[in-house]
């Protein structure tokens, strides 16, 4: 098995922490995303949709999106369990880390992507350019900082998002709020539950992934 | 167990039909979102997030995000399964679950709720406001075209979407096509793959769901 991985980049970060969490090692492939490498047709042939991570099995199958790589090596290596140990619990991992995906990863995506000079036509990640909408930019912002509520609200219940046990749910939302760094949004200083869990997380060895 | 559904709106589409695919049969809850009942507290209080579905357990715990209710509903009810049989299966259907939510799913939602009148300051599901954004309507259809296109490819080499059986990745690729109806957008004749399958999982019984 090998990981292609680009260790600047915020999606495979999320398999990285997962990683880490179980002890697992793989061999690693670095993609380059700044010259363009993704784009390219070797690495186009492993995931026509041309992003990172991709996880390539002995048999040449090749996973991509974060998730899917992450379910994959849980039914592999299944401790410890990071998606939830009975129905209930997956259910609950499943919603928290899809919401956390859409209201904290892909906001704070949609706001940089629309805004920075050097991702001008690269408003989406994947194969076509896409061209950036400033408008989108402005209403991630607006998104991320309810994101931030959100997690605040959930966290003054639980000391994690999907219950009392670090799941892949806080492995997303640590990756989503460390990522609306780059575009200059931190959990204010009044949120203080969400903020107590980020410390939380962030203490984790898992954390330096 | 009650399940909280809308007959009309894709989303909770998705887990009609899973459910009609194992044989399951829960007591359902309509929930009028023309009238924005799913914005009321009552609603609120069992989804923060006011979208449907939501699968409401015996204990009180409730679970929405309509992949999140599968997920537990394939726990309990493993057969036939839907999410894949081993661990290759399983990523290998997480992946393009996840691909066709975010590029045909999403971009129509994108394409119909930033375009339609009835939608102004509604065009991002949930609790916000949001208004609508015309270039972002334009993208998304843009980018259900080429979700159509990568739907062909994909199918030219495989009678589904994971591989040789039904999944949950072909439900999301289904309600994303049907869904992409609502905005006029249809598979195109020459993608001749794509319309094969379209024909194959339109003719199941649970597609009625």
């Amino acid at each position: 098995m090998r990981f292609h991985d680009c260790s600047t980049a915020p999606s495979p970060r999320r398999v990285r922490i997962f990683m880490a969490e179980k002890g697992i090692s793989l061999p690693t492939v670095q993609v380059d995303l700044k010259s363009g490498e993704h784009l390219e047709p070797a690495f186009r042939r492993l995931n026509p949709w041309c992003t990172v991570p991709v996880l390539e099995l002995d048999d040449g199958t090749c996973i991509s999106e974060a998730m899917a790589v992450c379910r994959f090596l849980e039914e592999i290596h299944p401790d410890p369990p990071l998606m939830g140990r009975d129905a209930r619990e997956k259910g609950l991992v499943a919603m928290w880390e899809h919401r956390c995906e859409i209201d904290g990863f892909l906001a704070a995506a949609e706001a940089l992507r629309n805004a920075t000079p050097r991702m001008k036509g690269r408003a989406l990640p994947g194969p076509e350019p896409y061209e950036q909408i400033p408008a989108l930019a402005e209403r991630g912002r607006k998104r991320v900082q309810g994101f931030f509520k959100a997690l605040d609200q959930r966290l003054a219940d639980s000391a994690f998002l999907a219950g009392d046990t670090y799941t892949v749910a806080d492995i997303t939302a640590q990756v989503a709020v460390d990522f609306a760094g780059w575009i200059k949004l931190t959990i204010p200083e009044a949120l203080v539950h969400a903020r107590r869990w980020h410390d939380s997380v962030s203490a984790r060895p898992s954390a330096g992934a």
